[in-house]
């Protein structure tokens, strides 16, 4: 099942993606399904499988996608959580997870144009697989983990690297305002294979750039679940964006920057490809 | 003025802290006024400032405090913004704030319990001058940032140190819930010195800790809101919570822990006392 967050006349609503459709949700389950978090907050998840084979309400080309989850109570990235992207920045090998946090303002829909700003011109892609909860927990345990998932979806973790580097603390490079695409859709795990490995491929304008498979993550989402919800509660509708691979644009010989035009594609096997072209944020633009 | 979150016979609410007694703002000015976040984002500092004079709703001891702010959007940490604590944690000189992120569910109220995990025995202090928001802004200037201030309020940024240590990232270490205690009240700048010099002494158990001057800050505040309110949209009730001196546990010989039952003080000068005891998790509070 694909689900997605979208809003149609201004109005800003969730349904079910089927075929080149969409089957509005909250027409038929109400206020609890009112937004995707919502949803996801009320356990209505099979409710809304039963609607499945019902007659689209609109076109997806009506409607204006939004992040999956547009208001995320926590955003939690993982860092330098595959082999190669630790090694291309030259970062210590660690026992935990590294984790920081975005904030929902920094999220652009499928579709939509990510905003290089003004203050630099050291903006980059970071292909990744997010993880959607979808059943509160505290101290899950690793083998009880994908039990609080919903499902995942595509993510390009774009970063503005000088301000990520200006200390020691990332975020200030990964929250200035939509940066961040998420999308297009939430796909339920039943749609992914038995072993949930998945394919990560990030390409620029065609060309590949970063290409791996999950199974290299250094931290198993499992994992990622068992130690973040340690320190904190995990809400359905908070999102686990699990890292990149090797081939930031920072890191190639000369460093490549995305600039205005620019296309990013982000495509995670059996759950979709998210695209973005970039934008270059006008002085006036304020 | 004096305002403080706090609830009542389970029911939320906000007031202004007159002598002994409060004054409850919900019924004078409604939903506007639902909570303290919500009567910032209203603009309706002033107009509460008229109900000073009339006689308290309740006495203080009849009200239980919440954290000053108990739901803020943000809530923006800087880490090393005094010299002797930059010393003193061996890190190198930065040109930039070291910005990190807690979310609310870390905070605790005055003269509530801070709660000391099950996981770690490294719970440590840091007291903190917190400052509030009280206009949304994005790129505000250094100029103006004190127009985008509501107030200030003590903030000991409770650390749990060997989870802050797991990498080079802090969060984890900072958002263990119910750890980090905001309060009692939000004092309005009208309340300070003109040059807005503050003291800041940490006691634990009476001993002092920490004890240092707002003046001896790396960033100043209004720096900091320039710096902040760059990468992201800064909203009313979000919370800058401005460095700790040198003086913290991890770094005493031998290193000193908080631990059951010890009592932690922060006094900031013209602003109050925040005071809370420690409490260790039990096993079966989960």
């Amino acid at each position: 099942m694909k689900l997605i967050s979208y809003s149609r006349n201004g109005i800003a609503s969730c349904g079910l993606w089927v075929r080149d459709g969409v089957i509005d949700l909250p027409r038929r389950l109400g206020v609890r399904a009112q937004d995707l978090k919502t949803l996801l907050a009320n356990d209505l998840l099979e409710q809304a499988a039963k609607y499945c084979d019902e007659a689209p309400d609109f076109a997806l080309a009506d409607v204006r996608l939004e992040p999956v989850i547009p208001n995320p109570r926590n955003i939690l990235c993982v860092g330098l959580n595959y082999e190669d992207h630790r090694v291309e920045t030259k970062r210590p090998k660690v026992d935990h997870p590294t984790i920081f946090m975005r904030v929902a303002e920094s999220l652009q829909a499928h579709g939509a144009a990510l905003l290089i700003p003004q203050e630099s011109d050291q903006f980059d892609y970071e292909g990744e697989l997010a993880v959607i909860i979808g059943k509160e927990g505290r101290r899950i345990p690793e083998s009880h983990a994908w039990n609080h998932v919903a499902g995942v979806s595509c993510f390009n973790e774009g970063t503005v690297r000088d301000w990520q580097y200006h200390t020691h603390q990332f975020g200030p490079g990964k929250n200035f305002p939509r940066t961040g695409a998420f999308g297009p859709a939430l796909i339920t795990l039943d749609e992914l294979p038995d072993d949930r490995v998945l394919t990560l491929e990030t390409r620029v304008n065609g060309e590949v750039r970063q290409a791996a498979t999950t199974s290299q993550m250094l931290f198993f989402i499992p994992k990622l679940i068992e130690y973040c919800s340690t320190f904190m509660t995990l809400y359905p509708g908070d999102v686990i964006v699990s890292g990149t691979p090797g081939g930031v644009g920072a890191k190639r010989q000369p460093p490549s920057w995305l600039s205005n035009g620019d296309v990013v594609e982000v495509e995670i096997g059996n759950v979709g490809t998210l695209r973005n072209v970039c934008q270059k944020e006008l002085r006036n633009d304020v």
